[in-house]
């Protein structure tokens, strides 16, 4: 801990649930992760400037803006994070970039791929970070450990869901992602693409897919729902939901691979935990095998509490944002970045496509 | 218990693990359920005559047989039941009926659609059954009663697994189940067809699907998963995956049901526990409940042990039995018959159909 | 399958619950388990004639008596089952030894230790066995299994419990298990002595004990809950908790057992589960392992069903009584048997010692 | 958030683990809790100057002393915060109060009952605080407010473990945890208190108790494992073990609460998580329930993330922390304190007395 530390200055656009998430992030990062850096909260752009007034309070950011350009363009600012609607990602990471400035920004990276492309083009040259937080998860970077370990042998099957129930709640269904104005897509963009991050991540590319899109709510213009079956590189396939009308499940993010020695199961709601069923042993004592991901020897363990005592929804931007700092310092690649966002948004823009021609897609 | 039992004399043709739950079910049913029938286990009919003489002498079957038909044909034979390979279905059923016998029939009915329609055809004026044991277990039924009730609202989403590992076993995988001229199809006529059969049951009829057929094992000639995404005419979607490769997993027939009311879940492997999330308690006490469903006032509750002493996978067998035996009392329809299994057919039908055309198929 | 059987006639005297467990396991058993002997299911004895012939017909015996003296003296029978209150134990055990039959007996063998021993006494010449069924569960002998082979290193903590909420339940208080002269013992003789077997099976001998009884509702005359704390002669400890107010409970027999190797748990409510930790394991990798106990290379899994199909409740009977007619066609020891009782018996009379003296009692 | 802000000065004693879940808490408290204060990390106490340093780095101390009692007389000084081994707290709790600082604690709060006494007269005039951070979990609190709703009705047994396996482990063995003179009780102390804590404040005073204590490890002089039976004030009676030979549990602080119109459950390992049967429901729809305790209408659902996004082991030590403060600024009681924290001494205190006489003890 005793190098002299770089401070990095941030200003973050957006008010909402996720801002208050990277805010903590950028708080917590330093006292988790051993990096040369300190992150200095020095503006918070927003549009209403009381609620801009109360979270810079609550959370130590030193001055507000209601003018996003002009900060951006500010010379005493070393990062922006983007954390507004997805429709105003481009024109803000864009802006930044050409302003030299290192870009972090909300998933899905953009509302198409051309504009996510166009993103990426724009900050090939710039240390740049998209907030796939569930990649960074003990449980999951642990279940990539075990794969290329090969404990999973040939994959078989990748099994995906991400389940809440937001759309059958009406206070939720009022908010802007619910407009494909402002959101692009529905469950596919906000749920689905955490579960593709998560399937690109641990079984690789998928080759081929077939999709369905559904919209429960009569005028509402974005899916609620969003299906698809996909064939992956590796030789595996897989299924895809993603919905919004999960009713029973708050926030379920899940996977499951069955490969030839063995499976592995995950679900968000129960993030400490890692399944885990390994098919060398002896027949008779195989059984589904529940890890709780809190070390000893796992991911992160040495960074947060001891064995046995959890962590929560917020750990998983600082272990992210904790990779990228020690990536930044090491010059060394920063997944998840930019670039991972396109093969996402890839990957979307064929699910949709499949959906309108009710047939294959190859990618 | 007082009234006259009337005798039903039984021919069973099949030696293997299925036949012994159904003579199982036929020694039992009149222990469990109070019908007007006794069962004569009558003829044992099969190709090898030491493993008819081991299982006759083991269940107490009188007499056993390697010429069906000509046991099919006795005067003193009321009822043939079919527990041999699929492709042997037809043959015998249609002969039964045409012999004016009941006929009790394995699962799934045919090896394709024509011929499911041309049996049904057959015993269209004859009681009849087919093994959708599955349709029978408490927990379904119960969770049948529940949507009936409205306690799930309007449906959005059935989701149906039917996970094993037998296609990773070499030593299963060697049996009659992975020759297309002996099954018609693979994992889809194996087990999915007990997915659809469920869903049917519980959710009604699919409109329209696209699907997809694996084989991971060179040479194989049958599929080893099949998936595919629906649409039902109460409106909502589904997804169905059935696999042989679901290493981990060693009889995972489960499905779920998100409604706008509240959701269900089930799975096999847990076979006396329906969990139901109730969307209409408060919210704060809203959570996935985990029901054992061996009473009070459950299905077949009065019928086998009291709460809290589990059934297993035999007495699904017992309890359609004695369904049909009631049922045949009381000259009701006696479901699942083979109309159900044409349905069940149809929907296989479909599946195939859309693997091979990669696109969408109206039922 | 191919010698000849001898046929051991039957007289049972109950027509309860328990008694259709038995019958069902009578009947069962031949179908089940390769041995040398038939059951015939000669004469069903009991009180009430009406309740004597309905289940007689049921299940097939051959005659009813009210009688159990006269029936227990006939030549015609080689075993006395007895499945009545336990205050009759002593006195039709007696007198069935005395007339030379096989005795089996439910459990809890008696109302006090001197009659439990005056009845082992009895018996010493001749085979016998008692009902505790759940010993013979496959997940808990698979459980033993792995103790014997040393997975759990040196034993620590040996816990039980046995939770049922019938006390709580008014019409199932008003049975003779909740009248002191007929039970003997309310929860501690019908829950307790389950887990005082599994714990002498599993972990050994008990040397001193301090316990706990206790009534919840006025008036009521046996005990609705009883504990203890424990120390086994190997070293490790142990607590035992059964109650008839266990309310959200309807059958959880369940153990627990730490050891400096690994953990074992086992739930009767999920019977086909056993869960495994093994501390050997690379400490990364450590989990509860749950093992559904169906096979391959489990207890009985060549007798039931296949890997992956579960038996319930009455399978535990069956294999019980299998075990039994095995051990007696090779003339071996037959656990367990009146002795294995007799030793339950000990531990709850110093358990009913204890809670009075309310001091600790070395055994 | 807009009233001025009261900064207090917070020295800490100690520089372990608990003390960098003591620094999180004093940086997160105001991110998460609108509270009229700030919290001041003035001086960090320790007696390794290296650790000391490398601590204030990490989490921002603005300076580090090896003299506590210097800093303890500080004027600068509002606030002690004690987190070093067991049989320091007294002098340090006592020297800071006389000086007029608030006091804070870790528990067990003293290594004796007169200890504790002696603490909570010396602040009884003072704000003060023990950590008993379990209490604050949103589920254990959830639990509460369903215990005062009456959705219990009358409770008949609360049934606590604590386990892990510490004990086992030779390098955790070797800490002050397992030294008498430093300790003062071994899993009594560190796990059983816990138990106690949560036990008192959600089912009230015990009467009497039965203990035993066990060690397990040759030569070492505090309990392995301590046990008792218990009865309570309300009538219902109670088990609880504590042991760190519970191998195969890492953090198991687990309680289960059967009541005449239902049952709780909590485990610390997944302590999102409440379970909840409720027995006043229809009898076929009774289960045991999984409430995931993140909202909506959760305690401290508002405060931190939202519904299905969990919390961690820290946000314990930080709801403890808001909600002090939150009395602080109204002049109220602050639970859980001294008061609280000598209830429980008393308690250990009788099971430390009771496992030497081997008999019960009235409290």
């Amino acid at each position: 801990m005793s190098q002299p530390k770089q401070t990095l200055s941030v200003a973050m656009i957006g008010t909402g649930f996720i801002a208050k998430a990277h805010s903590n992030a950028f708080r917590q990062v330093t006292h988790f992760f051993d990096v040369p850096y300190e992150l200095g909260l020095k503006v918070l752009c927003g549009r209403n400037r009381a609620k801009l007034e109360s979270a810079a309070a609550q959370w130590g950011w030193k001055e507000v803006s209601t003018d996003w350009q002009a900060v951006v363009a500010r010379p005493d600012i070393d990062v922006v994070d983007i954390a507004v609607p997805n429709n105003l990602h481009a024109l803000i990471a864009i802006a930044a970039a050409k302003a030299g400035k290192m870009v972090w920004c909300e998933k899905p990276l953009a509302t198409s791929l051309p504009e996510a492309e166009s993103m990426a083009q724009a900050v090939c040259e710039i240390p740049n970070l998209v907030w796939f937080n569930y990649r960074r998860i003990p449980a999951v970077v642990f279940a990539k450990r075990l794969i290329d370990e090969g404990r999973l042998g040939q994959t078989y099957h990748y099994r995906a869901l991400y389940l809440n129930q937001s759309g059958n709640d009406p206070s939720k269904a009022a908010t802007w992602r619910y407009q494909r104005s402002e959101a692009g897509l529905g469950a596919a963009g906000d749920l689905l693409s955490h579960s593709i991050d998560s399937a690109l991540y641990l079984n690789g590319p998928i080759t081929e897919l077939t999709a369905m899109m559904h919209t429960f709510v009569p005028g509402r213009d974005v899916d609620d729902a969003t299906f698809f079956l996909a064939r992956y590189a590796n030789g595996s396939v897989g299924t895809f939901e993603a919905t919004r009308h999960g009713v029973g499940c708050r926030n379920r993010h899940a996977f499951e691979i069955n490969g030839s020695k063995g499976m592995l199961r995950f679900n968000l709601e129960h993030m400490n935990q890692l399944e885990f069923y390994d098919a060398a042993e002896t027949p008779s004592q195989q059984g589904m095998k529940n890890i709780t991901v809190t070390g000893p020897d796992h991911p992160y363990s040495d960074n947060f509490w001891k064995p046995g005592h959890i962590i929560g929804y917020e750990h998983t931007f600082i272990a992210l944002l904790g990779d990228f700092l020690k990536a930044l310092a090491r010059k060394e690649s920063r997944y998840p970045d930019f670039d991972d966002a396109v093969a996402v948004q890839r990957v979307l823009d064929a699910v949709e496509r499949s959906a309108i021609s009710r047939g294959w897609i190859k990618l």
